[in-house]
């Protein structure tokens, strides 16, 4: 299997797709294209969650910066259990290609 | 935080690095230039690993299989509890750079 395969061609919302899972860990793939979490929304989640860019670029603004963190290819964020977060931004320029690791302990 | 940054110059060993960790999860990157897996040995790992291959390319083998699978960039696998393996080799041209995910349930 490869991560960059069957990548959504057009992409009216973000699109992601669980390449793994156990009974603790959810391994994702989540495709962007200049999508951003709604004005005023945050993420809140109840466990840790890592993430990774592969392709693209994206915002990331976690609760109390005050800016969002670039994140390019390669660039990766442990985000832990409720720190608050949301994306800023996803680039517009190709696809945004994030592997994200769940984690519940 | 990048995972391709650092990535060490010349490699007599593979070199893995912690990325990220908490009590159930470890993930690491591995950077590898031509080594393998000594002749005759195998991993036998008592927790789920989950590998993706971000650069570079691998040939890894599981116990039963006739052929090591050819991992290139964007590949993954999830090698299950003791499911024996062992990495049959990995590229002479640059360094093949690995993420794992360790996961003890």
């Amino acid at each position: 299997m490869n991560i960059f395969h069957k990548l959504p061609a057009a992409l009216p919302e973000e699109v992601s797709e669980i390449l793994a899972e156990t009974s603790r860990v959810r391994i994702e793939r989540i495709v962007s294209h200049g999508q951003a979490t709604p004005e005023g929304e945050w993420y809140d989640q109840g466990w840790d969650e890592w993430v990774l860019v592969l392709a693209g670029s994206a915002g990331l603004l976690l609760e109390g910066e005050q800016e969002a963190r670039v994140l390019n290819p390669g660039d990766y964020l442990m985000i832990p259990a409720h720190c608050r977060h949301r994306v800023a931004w996803t680039g517009l320029q190709g696809q945004t290609v994030w592997l994200a690791v769940h984690i519940s302990e």
